[in-house]
């Protein structure tokens, strides 16, 4: 069933609210949640709401979050979230990496002590929007062998590159494992196989059965390179913040490892007219290139994301049935009128 | 055949001298080379020389390379290279960075107009003995499609990272594209097939035969996800710089596009202390990790490397039939004495 972004935005504003969230940390929360589900980011998006609020029950996160600024420089500042939830923690910090890049051209502000910082696009769009290339990664609980191991040494540790490009930034979004779990779950339940190299079984070999998968380990994306990414993510989110490895990081969907955010103004080396000039036509190339045998048109990173969004913003948000039975139940608990199922026109 | 480093060293300076490199820069670009060999990265070693003197001969570089600043910020430098030879001036680059990251803890440096740089691991590891994280990255002659196309739009557009460890710092290096063509015109000559997702032939249909993929297109490493990788580089390194596209840039191995180095005070958000600590604990969860079916022992990025590096400083470096019948043909043409081959022990 599908329902209306305004209708999931009220209904998940008064549930946060409900839970002791500030109105202001909810509403970013709120916007990022809604704005993953318009953009067919399934895993990121509503589907955390019941999650979060799980994460409040069980300690794991606050609902208010004190947010400290640790220490800081004219181009960079470390953050404590205060174990606040991550998605306003990661905000303020995207936010404070704006406000710094604009007087100083390049700046790096990490944050220790979130909850789940959701889909890092929506960081480095917020960059992009302000005329900023970004860089976002956060380390997560441990999933992810390193290439050749079958330990669970990694998250799923994302990586996100915005390129501002008027109105239309170009967004690149990936975990660096070749799989999410929650794409794994998916396939167990379609009754579907998975690729050969995405997972190992508990014995370390490569399985392509979903459930199998579930129990032994995933792989990173692309080999011993994509591996060599996980890593990178690893240390920047927690060496080099003082935030948990991922290994020391409570299962759970509501909790997160370090988050780091870089962001560099375009035209810290020429002006921006002939930046985007020259990235306008990188793109044109790419648009306009042959496509290889069996495949119809050749997209850019973040392209089917923004293809899903215009749809969605017509059709409503599609909810899956576990997810739905679980807003119920929320909107029950708290004496709160449950989301209204919108009717496609 | 092998031949020890100082003699190729020794062999090298004078060809290059005798070519109008003045002794300063050529020393820059012997080290690196020579470096490249012992590492095991042969690509990028001893192999060049005779590319670079022809790229001389051609025009495509210029002997002495005349450099200058065109903007700098406390944190940033554009770096104009007066298409000299791109080694010299990337390290010039490097070392300009250093310098900046030391005062101001982060720092973003750009070179253009300037030859091959070679191997970029060199800079990463120059900045990792200073106690900074790094990054650099160059877009280079258009070899390899975007995901889902069949055209060369892109360069090999290399990766790499450092992050410093006590005398041993952890070393990412990487093409974006799944093969080097190098080690596909290898596996040509011996006879070899190559991975399914590595190239395309000519009519854009994924082949294992190097000989088709050679005349067709290389692909990037890992799917849409690597493909995101190989946009970010030419993005990077040239609309962001000004410097070429990869299908601008003259298709020789003395040539390249844009060069990007960033550097990082790893103890800018805590001790490095604390940071060694962190790293090192990461460092040893992955050396102990349980290895996969198959496989032996997990490795750390760059340690292949750094193994082969420790056989060739004793055992000298090897060079095959084809580079060492065009090092015999420059020592004639210059009248310099060939490098001794060396006898092993």
């Amino acid at each position: 069933m599908n329902v209306s972004p305004n209708e999931l935005r009220e209904f998940s504003l008064k549930c946060f609210i409900a839970y002791g969230v500030p109105r202001d940390q909810a509403e970013v929360v709120v916007d990022h949640l809604i704005m993953a589900s318009l953009r067919g980011v399934d895993s990121h998006g509503i589907i955390r709401l019941p999650y979060y609020l799980n994460g409040i029950e069980k300690g794991y996160v606050k609902p208010a979050a004190k947010i400290k600024i640790l220490r800081e420089t004219p181009v960079t500042a470390l953050i404590d979230g205060g174990m606040g939830l991550g998605i306003f923690v990661a905000t303020y910090s995207t936010r404070l990496a704006i406000r710094k890049a604009k007087s100083s051209g390049i700046v790096l502000v990490g944050a220790k002590n979130l909850g789940h910082v959701g889909m890092l696009a929506y960081y480095t769009k917020l960059l992009a929007e302000n005329g900023l290339i970004g860089f976002a990664c956060a380390n997560g609980p441990s999933l992810v062998a390193p290439w050749g191991g079958r330990e669970r040494i990694f998250g799923t540790n994302p990586i996100s590159v915005g390129f501002p490009v008027n109105g239309k930034p170009v967004i690149i979004d990936m975990a660096t494992s070749a799989m999410a779990s929650f794409r794994i779950r998916l396939a167990k339940i379609k009754g579907e196989k998975i690729p050969n190299d995405a997972a190992l079984d508990k014995e370390g070999r490569p399985t392509n059965d979903p459930e199998a998968a579930l129990k032994g380990v995933l792989l990173p994306f692309g080999g011993h390179k994509g591996y060599a990414f996980s890593l990178m993510v690893e240390i920047l989110s927690s060496a080099l913040l003082g935030a948990p490895m991922s290994k020391e990081i409570i299962h759970h969907p509501s909790t997160q490892g370090g988050f780091l955010v870089a962001a560099l103004d375009a035209s810290i080396f020429r002006n921006y007219e002939d930046y985007k000039r020259d990235i306008l036509k990188i793109i044109e190339l790419i648009k306009k290139c042959e496509p290889m045998h069996g495949v119809k048109e050749v997209l850019l990173p973040g392209e089917p994301e923004e293809l899903i969004y215009e749809k969605r913003v017509k059709t409503g948000i599609p909810i899956d049935q576990e997810t739905w039975k679980r807003l119920l139940e929320i909107a029950e608990k708290l004496g709160i009128a449950p989301p209204k199922i919108m009717r496609s026109p």
